[in-house]
């Protein structure tokens, strides 16, 4: 299948374009490399050194004999996300290209513009351009578990049935996101879920939890293809954050009490969640919403397993719990339904001892990478 | 009570301004114009004269003794907006400073980004600069009854108690837009939920229905302080460009079945549902949620109303069914609830036969004005 990956050069991006070329599919990448550019901004860098997109490309090609074309730009350009597809004329389009962090969304008035109108942009541009050309092409969206909030009350997958006066309609679940970015993701949903209405265009919203690990099969085969792996107050996300911060004696930071309860996944279960959205595609008119995650874990013990991990391998783990710089509940009820993508044949990894342990083990390879200025967080929801 | 009324050059908000202003208020007006602007680059003009705004003010002067400050420019431009409420120091913001029409965000692309990014950021910039300057300001929002949609359930006021798997919260109404514009207003409503939520912001989201009627005791006083009545297929709306319609022998534009139900109200009602909203203000870090309207109607039942009116006026009045340029439901269940406006004491000016002579009547008495091009819808939503 022909699959666009709009956002490729990005953490999920990335490994999934490699994973989606390495299983036979044609992939080209959209990126414009603005992530690399925020973090020269804000003076961040990922973990692990990554190698620039085209020298990315050439390694992949030198070891597998796969061709991935690149198309460098922006899709709040139309012109340009019209032209590119026109040229590579995808038959699936996997949407990771959009601004993801809460904390960048915070920071102050102008990152929140910045992210509403960049993200919510990108996908207008995107639905309009599909409808233009490509009608029958199965979006991929990349949304967020975040979009939910903590409703005292199970989540569903995207929907709910609500009975309510004695007359009963199966609706849109209500959506309480807490920050301006994953308010930009409930944005996107609301403006898919239309245009898959009024064009019969299809599309799938993948609410996907908080992605953790950093090698798949095929970003593990070389130095070259190595995957990022963010630390920062900004953009590191709990548990990559957390190994990170164990490996280098720095205390864990879990904000407030920690018993915020978040769904989680194996960065090798987000390529293969994509990879089945893109098998099973929508129907016409169709929007369908996949809960992308496998387990529910609490930020605290999430800290503790770490600690304990990385105890038994002598690493010295202490725990902080930090005041909480975001507006969020720290104790609260939260079951997330996630049967979708197992039912189409998702076989989750489940996070183990061994996967933090080489978690814990990458982060000590590349710990003199590590600016500890970077680790707390500096930006406060208030 | 000092009270900015954004977009208050428009027709709820010139109604507006001027009924705050006699009751006593200190109002000012900020807009930018562009609705002005918006109708000659389409070719379009509302059926009555309205005058600069400048001589409108002066006017208003003249006659009342009163002064409405007048702020020009766009609150997209965040430093023109934080000025703006630096120098009037507002108590109470009323925001009608958005792209109201469905058809407009639906023309293309452009005005679907354009409607988008306008009424997002102007309000988000709205947002901050009342953080930053005016915590305890009141800001009054005009949301839609159209973000909704037609549900099979009730429709409640901005929030409905789910029951679900034996358990039990009180979430945001799930949100079924029907345009590009609607969808603005479902956004606008996420971002202050949460504004209200972290900085403890007040607000109150009016769910206002589709406003009818031209005249209110102020815009009535003379004719340069005339409200604006637009009958064209961009910004014409039901009821009033019906009115239009039968004045001048075109048949009324029914858009398909016309069961296609809808919340109205009159404009008197208008003006007075915004005065109890700011003399009862929401709590600190309430996101208060009021459905602003006073009748359920079908299209087709104001159909027929306007026809029996303008027959025993001796007006020759005929309905047409066109094909429906909109994608929406021609046959629903609809039973939305309105009565947190009344128990604050508002008393509704019914629909009736005197005041459809009233308003026919005004369109007679304008009719060399129409220009019959402009009538039909344009603008098709597939």
């Amino acid at each position: 299948m022909k699959v666009l990956v709009i956002g490729g050069d990005g953490y999920c991006g990335w490994a999934t374009a490699l994973y989606l070329s390495n299983q036979g599919h044609e992939v080209g990448i959209l990126d414009s490399l603005v992530r690399r550019h925020w973090d020269n901004e804000l003076g961040v860098q990922t973990l692990t050194p990554i190698a620039p997109i085209g020298q990315r490309l050439q390694r992949w090609k030198d070891l597998t004999g796969k061709s991935i074309d690149l198309f460098v730009g922006d899709i709040t350009n139309y012109e340009f996300l019209h032209k590119t597809l026109r040229k590579f004329e995808p038959q699936a389009i996997v949407h990771f290209g959009e601004q993801r962090s809460a904390p960048f969304s915070m920071v102050d008035r102008e990152h929140a513009v910045l992210t509403q109108v960049n993200n919510v942009v990108g996908t207008l541009n995107l639905l309009y351009a599909m409808r233009q050309d490509f009608p029958d092409c199965h979006l991929v969206k990349l949304g967020t578990m975040g979009e939910y909030g903590t409703p005292n009350i199970d989540i569903e997958e995207g929907y709910i049935t609500i009975e309510h006066n004695g007359r009963k309609d199966t609706l849109p679940y209500p959506k309480q996101p807490g920050s301006f970015y994953h308010l930009s993701k409930v944005h996107d949903s609301h403006n898919i879920h239309f245009a898959c209405k009024i064009w019969g265009l299809r599309a799938t919203d993948l609410n996907q939890g908080i992605v953790y690990g950093v090698l798949t099969d095929e970003t593990g085969m070389d130095e070259m293809l190595i995957n990022r792996l963010d630390y920062d107050g900004i953009f590191g996300t709990a548990l990559n954050r957390f190994c990170i911060q164990a490996a280098i004696g720095h205390p864990l930071t879990v904000y407030g009490k920690g018993g915020q309860t978040r769904g989680f996944l194996d960065i090798r279960d987000t390529v293969r969640c994509i990879e089945i959205a893109i098998s099973n595609p929508a129907a016409p008119g169709e929007f369908r919403v996949f809960n992308q995650f496998t387990e529910l874990f609490s930020i605290g013990d999430l800290a503790m397993m770490v600690k304990k991990a990385g105890n038994s391998m002598g690493l010295n783990v202490e725990v902080d719990h930090l005041a909480n710089p975001r507006v969020e509940l720290e104790e609260h009820y939260f079951n997330a339904k996630n049967t979708k993508l197992l039912d189409l044949g998702l076989e989750p990894h489940l996070l183990s001892d061994s996967l933090l342990d080489s978690l814990l083990n990458f982060a000590v390879k590349y710990q003199q990478r590590v600016d500890k200025q970077e680790i707390l967080p500096k930006v406060s929801w208030k």
